[in-house]
């Protein structure tokens, strides 16, 4: 990926991409919209899963607002790019215009364009949005043909009344707009998020300056796949921390051609699994750079 | 486990117990025996798979003499405990005395009390040892009556030749010295190892101490399946690192009615997964102690 023999990882950003989603009137989340911008805020104290694990992992945090449904005063540590205040239902329309789809993809490729300046090893991406399960999984329904009951899950945990109505909501949305599966832009427009797009972006900005993407659980794989069908090249830079409990993810991971990493039912995004993920990358790298081969310990070789 | 709310993970050690085995004049391994001290030596130096991993993990390691085919001079480091030099053949009769299995039980028990006093929070287990796949599969068989077939893999990479090789005499020692399956001790002396009652011991002396133990492969999962068969409830105190490829690996887990954390192709040995993994018990012990509820950050619950 790097095209160095012993690539460091020196700096390492987590990206994770807040938005909300008109589709959530429909009742298709467990939580309330509210929940996004007040785990934004959680995010900028440093209270959150995510700022855990990525201390833990000595990654920093960018929290990025692609198009939350709340005006947030300039604050340390968060990157307004807001596209606007939450996706349009799509469940009874477009989800967002062409030029917001391209524009999502765009930010986020710039985003890391911006630090590849200043020296980037590697990154995560990660998630923030209320119902951003269904258009994740409506993107991997119009993408691979899957019904909706196959690639549909409970989120953040609805039951099953509410699963079977995002299910529905799916397949009336995936009907009314008609995506072009052949036009992924078309696919993010119509059925996507703002925060999609921009882990599209992220994904591309990365794979074209050769930096590792690890790439977190269900959302971030539905951004990742959103890149992938505008060029599978990126494929290639691509690592699977986990594999999410969502019903969905192992054929996204499987469209991806990625094995994850985890398998430990993680189901929060926020780039949790990533930040996990990359510690097991400072491992690996740490064998490539430290350990002695045989040779040099004075082993004996196979007989 | 800990009995505490808040755990703390301070101290880790890992310990990599190493012996030799009397079988490797079986052709039963792909390398020759004099790798089990060479690697000793490679440990001391800080430059195997382990060291970098345990550094990484922020664990100290232990390298234990339990029987190694060698003499080594006291070296900071290593803590001899040499029971013999290597285990006898075990194609041709028992691989130890009865008194020497509960030796090496008492020294891993012994091991871990000596830090205790010193405070330990966590440990690994590991091993090192020439051919002590071979021991490991043939206790597995003797516990679960699954056929040597089902339960010896490649080790360090035999090829298919000495893979047949190692069935025929797993099988030929536990038809020769028919174990009693009902008597762990017995299984430990007969087609065991030194290394293999060591880390039964090692469990033994951690759970009676309520200090987690995160047990590595195939080998460490055979001296924790010894450890569990003689005392059940040890099983409670156990965290599975890793799926090795080991073909027996699978059914060692379920025995011991573990789940591992990861699913890596690891087959490595040394305790290399269990570091893996106490960095991942650091990582979920933080999300308990430093993560803020939705209560603390004042987001929304559920509608």
């Amino acid at each position: 990926i790097t095209g160095k023999e012993n690539p460091q990882l020196n700096r390492k950003i987590i990206y994770t991409m807040a938005a909300d989603h008109g589709v959530t009137e429909e009742g298709v989340s467990a939580y309330p919209k509210d929940v996004t911008p007040q785990m934004v805020y959680n995010f900028l104290n440093g209270g959150a899963a995510i700022n855990v694990l990525a201390r833990h992992a000595g990654a920093e945090v960018m929290v990025v607002d692609m198009g939350v449904d709340h005006d947030f005063e300039p604050l340390p540590g968060l990157i307004i790019k807001k596209i606007g205040r939450g996706t349009k239902n799509m469940a009874r329309g477009p989800a967002m215009e062409r030029r917001e789809a391209i524009q999502a993809i765009k930010i986020g490729a710039e985003l890391v364009e911006e630090q590849v300046e200043k020296g980037l090893d590697i990154i995560g991406t990660g998630d923030m949005g209320i119902g951003n399960t269904t258009p994740s999984s409506a993107i991997l329904s119009v993408f691979t043909g899957a019904d909706p009951q196959e690639v549909a899950g409970r989120g953040t945990g609805i039951n099953d009344e509410g699963l079977a109505r995002k299910i529905e909501i799916i397949r009336k949305a995936v009907d009314l707009n008609a995506p072009d599966p052949q036009d992924p832009i078309d696919v993010l427009a119509k059925v996507g998020g703002y925060e999609i797009g921009g882990i599209a972006g992220l994904v591309i900005g990365a794979a074209a300056n050769g930096i590792p993407v690890v790439v977190d659980g269900f959302i971030s794989g539905a951004g990742a796949l959103v890149a992938g069908r505008l060029e599978p090249k990126v494929k290639q830079y691509l690592i699977a921390s986990h594999n999410s409990v969502e019903v969905g993810h192992r054929l996204l991971l499987e469209q991806l051609e990625l094995r994850p990493l985890l398998d430990l039912d993680l189901r929060l995004g926020e780039g949790t699994g990533a930040a996990l993920a990359i510690q097991l990358m400072d491992a690996s790298l740490k064998i490539l750079t430290q350990m002695a081969t045989f040779g040099e310990a004075g082993v004996s070789e196979t007989e």
